[in-house]
């Protein structure tokens, strides 16, 4: 994978809502705000098998994280890369392990925790910094 | 073009970054930060033709965009559409408007004036609302 430019790693560990591009089988990109967590190689979202993003993912694995200063929206890094990996999380443990990482200490388990998946995206290319 | 959500108009009027997905020739998608002027109808931005958004719309005109509210992150809109004008704007004076209406009121004309564009994004589908 790329190097994540060291001036530039506090986007990565900061709880950001990150920005993730997909492209949808109709050929349009998809843009969504995402909780994510970086875990020193792979980016990490939960997710659900019944959404959008995710038959966009299976068709074409393809997907890209922009991640934006909030004090600073001049200041962004975006990282493209694509699904290595689809991890079953029917607790949704995981999904309250990102509510506790964005400032919900007391995240409970999700209504559809049942469909819940770990997103696991490998980064091909450190694309635009700023 | 699909109808803008009263409930959301506030995220195409308010100077807010958004985020631009395109696709690339290499197939990742592209996801940066822009500014952006909403007229109404369609959504305009200030560019130039030297830079890789303007390669990736040429060759797919395909363009969507993310508004998160920064007040609120799990508010948003996604706009999916396409290109479909090109205008020149070698006094960069939409450069200049675009940057008073995001706060600098003595923007000057930017160094690269000669080779900017403004680029006129058609709304198809107004994707996610949240």
């Amino acid at each position: 994978m790329s190097e994540i430019p060291a001036d530039h790693l506090d986007l990565l560990e900061r709880p950001i809502f990150a920005q993730l591009g997909t492209i949808r089988p109709d050929g349009y990109v998809q843009v969504n705000p995402m909780w994510f967590e970086y875990d020193g190689q792979n980016i990490r979202f939960t997710h659900t098998t019944t959404r959008s993003k995710f038959r966009n993912l299976k068709a074409n694995p393809t997907m890209t994280l922009a991640i934006t200063d909030p004090t600073d929206p001049m200041r962004y890094i975006e990282l493209r890369g694509h699904l290595t990996e689809v991890i079953a999380d029917p607790s949704g443990s995981f999904y309250q392990e990102l509510g506790r990482r964005y400032g919900n200490e007391s995240t409970a388990a999700p209504p559809d925790k049942a469909e819940r998946v770990i997103l696991v995206m490998t980064i091909d290319v450190v694309g635009g910094v700023r």
